[in-house]
């Protein structure tokens, strides 16, 4: 009795007879953008992959022991273990006592007085100021400086953020503007991370998209931007450009010649670009180098990096640390208009200012112990002494090179490199009947594929159509985060269900 | 040179001669709602108190030895300590290994198991569903029950937030809709608490201002929220109230039958509520009392308790824990429809999930130690055994009063009674002569006043009109959080102050 038709047009009966009132809120009477937002790698088939886990904890029988997650980066949960000494840093900083516990080794002491005394009150608990905790500011503009090589970075042009995806929200929120054929309009890559059309959809601006070049290892080709930018001035009007790099879901490494013609498509359009750079430290395949794009703008000289508006954005959820839930994160601006800066930091003072731990670790993140400090190296569980950051990059490394071999002996599943990021996207051969029978159940092909996969062998991937892709193309995107004896398992069971599936639909 | 003007319309000349590209984002093509919001809590004033401490640290000369931030409620950076417990369990969960340090109470360690079981990979640093912690939910669901005298609350409807701000600002972007006439109106009190006037100019939703009874205490009239709704019809369709109880900036609590009153009248007119509840353990005067719109709704039976539409907030910011720095908060939804419900939760999942130690926090705050337990006595420095928790609420309270009577004291500050929240809002008599000057400087009379205060005395308030206030009235909000000594000095240089204005504008 949701919508009662009685007399009264906001009134009705219920079953039991009883007057209902109508909703105030209904889907039909409320935010009409809301509902247009979509996004995939928490959508209906993660939903399902909880009920399987509390079915199989409920003690119902099922053809898989447990359910595996391949649908989101969350490398702690996939049991990669955090960085000792980011944990004890901020452990100290949550309880400042322990600052007299002789068993925590110096460094990380005064790194956490050094972060609270940036606190009001010596306490995570003041709020910061709204841009970020100043201290961690300066940290983060000297790791930009030294990653990029000695280009100057300003502490005022970096606002930390909940996470990257606060900070691409913000910088988008910025842009939106006009109506009909003036409508902003934002270009973002296909296949894309869902962030983006998500976000975009909310805030009523146009998404224009580019395609990766899949046959050239999801290369970003300028004259399929030029393609796209065209088409859109016809219905919008384009003011950004979005680039992931490396890049998620498609885990490509764009090369420095890539980045310098984007620039220069960028400054020849007018467009402001957004470069989500959360992958910046995983690079895995030979020949291939994380370059940001900030130095690359610098190295192309003043009539380009004085002038070209760059928002680039970083987080402490991937990397090597994958500290996904503290929701840490920055971003740096470059020749933002002054007086457009002056908005984006009253903008971000309405919510007061992100989590204070999130921005300790970040600071963490930009500024870890270095050669001489106590904590660079760790006794591990055996024993034997080594790095942990270098560990964890050395196993995915390992990881991304398993993971595409594997794929590439299955028929009908072709996967490009992982060169970095996180994630495989296979594409999919997906028999005809299969397409048919989607189609009757109104799914797209690889959501009736990956929701089959799930019910049958627990792997919880997430279809390529939540990120876009050519018609008549299917893909998926895994992680490649499980442990490698369990990723080894993984690979296999995905191989045989493709089979499976393929010899049923044929 | 910002904007050139040469032959080509985006390009000019510099002052040294270069090209120069104008801006692809100004001032004039950004997004038009963005420049429409303010937030006075960290506005001009602020940003001129920041300058100040910079200035005193560099040894310039002021009339004062320190900047007082009495402009907003961040409890722990005026010296309140945090809650032993809460700090030992969130340290706990940093850095599991000392769940083996024997230093740490039992009941400490056992909670900190609890939570970090029920996060991926035993790691805070892991994603969270998207609508918060199974369990911290469950925590949350029995703590509203157990304060609601019982009233059932199911977990399914609480969604932890990143502060309540998040909650709020969420809530408000599902009722966002329509144009012209039809165009959402949200009808907020005045004065109001900021963030809901700034998100409602950046969601383009109308703002409805009604106002509160200064002579009785900042009341909340019925004939005035009719008068409101009434005219408000002519122009906009309005879809929400919001109210804050205990009242900020204005202190009030409400009575149990304003409370009914308003729900009746949210019923008859519907309207969704917002009750924004952060301030509910902050109830100080004799005879007041703090009544949850859930409990008052669900006395009121079914002909409510089944209809009225009800969003409530909460946060670990406020209260005796005032933990801001972690963004800790949740919201309860009561009676919205399913298809909306199902958009709210694809909506939060965009995000992610909100920062897992504000999560952990918010269980703490829900489900504090309780008799019996280990950790509900600490020992203070003084020897002495309390309870950390009474101890904060009646220093609150003590200053509360202190505050109310010092400025009632002085000739031209009248003060209702703090009842409740953290701030004083006292009414200030400007000579005409000051009201001159400052339409002169542009500014609002109070924030002239403000600004003065600021560079004489070092003392940071917000100018009444950054929450409005009626016309030809002038206000400032001053937080009681400073230590009752401070507070004590603070109220005579705000006295001293006040006569030294009206004596030089007289």
């Amino acid at each position: 009795a949701r919508r009662g038709a009685g007399a009264h047009p906001q009134r009705g009966m219920t079953d039991n007879g009883m007057m209902s009132r109508a909703k105030v809120l209904t889907i039909d009477n409320m935010n009409p953008t809301v509902k247009k937002v979509e996004y995939a790698v928490r959508g209906p088939i993660v939903q399902r992959a909880v009920e399987l886990e509390r079915e199989l904890s409920e003690g119902m029988k099922k053809p898989f022991a447990e359910v595996i997650k391949a649908n989101i980066g969350d490398a702690h949960a996939m049991g990669q273990q955090p960085i000792t000494f980011f944990r004890q840093v901020l452990a100290l900083c949550s309880y400042p006592e322990l600052l007299s516990d002789s068993t925590f080794p110096e460094d990380a002491k005064s790194r956490a007085c050094r972060i609270l005394q940036s606190c009001g009150g010596f306490s995570m608990g003041s709020y910061s100021a709204s841009q970020g905790i100043d201290s961690v500011r300066q940290d983060v503009a000297q790791y930009i400086q030294r990653r990029d090589g000695g280009v100057p970075c300003d502490p005022d042009n970096i606002y930390l953020t909940t996470g990257a995806s606060d900070g691409i929200v913000t910088m988008l929120k910025l842009l939106v503007c006009g109506e009909g054929t003036s409508r902003a309009g934002v270009m973002i890559s296909i296949p894309q991370y869902p962030l983006y059309s998500a976000a975009l959809a909310e805030l009523g601006a146009v998404q224009i998209n580019y395609y990766l070049n899949e046959e050239a290892c999801w290369s970003l080709d300028i004259p399929e931007l030029q393609r796209a930018v065209n088409e859109a001035r016809r219905y919008c009007n384009p003011r950004a450009l979005c680039i992931i790099n490396p890049g998620n879901p498609t885990g490509q490494v764009q090369s420095r010649q890539c980045i310098e013609d984007v620039i220069r498509f960028a400054a020849k359009e007018r467009l402001f670009l957004m470069a989500d750079e959360v992958y910046q430290d995983n690079v895995y395949a030979d020949g291939c180098q994380f370059h940001s794009f900030k130095k690359v703008l610098f190295e192309m000289g003043p009539e380009y990096s004085e002038t070209v508006e760059l928002a680039s954005f970083h987080s402490t959820s991937k990397c090597y640390m994958g500290e996904c839930g503290f929701r840490g994160g920055y971003m740096e601006i470059i020749n933002m208009d002054d007086d457009v800066k002056a908005q984006l930091t009253k903008l971000v003072s309405v919510r007061l200012c992100p989590p204070v731990p999130g921005q300790a670790l970040m600071d963490l993140v930009v500024n870890p112990p270095q050669p001489g400090d106590v904590s660079l190296f760790v006794i591990s569980s055996s024993g034997a002494r080594f790095q942990e950051r270098t560990a964890t990059l050395s196993a995915l490394a390992e990881k991304a090179k398993l993971t595409e071999q594997v794929l590439n002996t299955v028929e009908g599943i072709s996967c490009n490199p992982v060169q970095g990021a996180m994630y495989s996207f296979p594409r999919i051969t997906i028999p005809e009947k299969a397409v048919q029978e989607a189609a009757e159940k109104g799914q797209a092909p690889d959501m009736f594929y990956c929701m089959k996969m799930l019910e049958e062998t627990g792997i919880c991937l997430v279809p390529g159509s939540g990120f876009g892709q050519k018609d008549g193309t299917y893909h998926f995107r895994m992680t490649i985060l499980p442990p490698k004896d369990k990723l080894q398992i993984l690979l296999n069971n995905v191989k045989e269900f493709h089979q499976r599936f393929t010899l049923q639909y044929s």
